[in-house]
């Protein structure tokens, strides 16, 4: 398989950590998202949103949006779950990788900030945006699991959720926001990051790391 | 059932529809989004986002986050079926729900909006923002059916697709953009509009409605 992202992309690093845990190889096809390599007619032609991640099955299968990578990925090597089997259950761990990947990633990504400084915001009100864009979304799902066993984000396993949660974390450090404020995230946050599949996936890890 | 949401709400009017195809009522209750119902307390308490909508199960479950309800309501009642069974195929619809209900409606919705008349944008600037997140939006989705059996977007039954489409259509008028750009939607709208259980679904024919 084939793996068209970035390093520094929240949604590229959700398919590594999915692909680490399911024990899948992939080729890292890298395309740096500030020189707009995304927008190439070569990659809008698999990724008509150019936008990463895009997985690229051994069968020419073309896939993109990692949430519904992930889900392709689940159904197709099921071990180790990465959605618990009871719908209600399910429906659970999906709404909080969706409080995460609909609510507060597309908010702050590189498009949108980009977009408000093109509207003639300062960079400080750019870096206020994507704070509290972060900050509204982790402060949600920190309620969302705050009666969930512990340590993952639903119990003593990764899901979906962990998934979405690991990066958008790293983001909101980045936008300098206190993520002391969401001690039950930062739990989970501890256990996905003591597994090899999560540490692995790390963007300082991956080969087109600047 | 109850479904708490809002008459103009893509994301309401989403499980509206998945509703209706399944045959299944719900009782409405309505938070007036520009007033601000959706975050009092007692809405908080279900739903930390203070978004809608929220699903409310008869024994008492609490379901959040749309795409989340939906995939939640297709598992408990399979028929119809809102997604195909394949697991290639079901990627594809999931992403091309996606690519709408995470990298469009949120980027647009009354909460964005609002912000960025906090942040001293003109109303012309607010509307030109939601009408090129739409653009951008349905452009690509264009591009993800293009080759796709018509008259629905995948085929000759609604999928999470139909479902997602036909609300942002919506709002892609409200804000003035050119949907004859897009052909191959308009046909996949036309077709699900036809069915009773979009056309019972819309905006206009929900209690609430003004």
């Amino acid at each position: 398989m084939k793996l068209h992202g970035y390093f520094r992309s929240s949604a590229s690093y959700r398919v590594r950590i999915a692909l680490n845990l399911k024990g899948l190889g992939a080729e890292q096809l890298s395309y740096h998202l500030r020189k707009g390599e995304q927008r190439a007619p070569d990659y809008l032609a698999i990724n008509p949103q150019g936008l990463v991640p895009t997985l690229q099955g051994d069968g020419g299968a073309i896939l993109t949006q990692s949430l519904a990578i992930i889900e392709w990925l689940d159904e197709t090597h099921p071990t180790p779950p990465l959605l618990p089997k009871e719908p209600l259950r399910r429906a659970q761990v999906r709404a909080f990788a969706q409080a995460l990947a609909c609510d507060t990633h597309p908010v702050q990504n590189l498009k949108i900030l980009s977009r408000l400084r093109e509207l003639g915001l300062a960079e400080e009100k750019v870096t206020d945006w994507a704070a509290w864009a972060n900050r509204e979304g982790l402060s949600a799902c920190e309620k969302l699991i705050a009666h969930e066993a512990a340590p993952f984000c639903f119990g003593d396993a990764p899901t979906i959720a962990d998934l979405c949660l690991v990066p958008q974390l790293a983001n909101a450090r980045r936008f300098g926001v206190d993520v002391a404020a969401f001690p039950r995230l930062l739990t989970a946050e501890a256990a996905a990051k003591q597994l090899k599949a999560f540490a692995d996936a790390a963007p300082e890890r991956q080969p087109d790391a600047e």
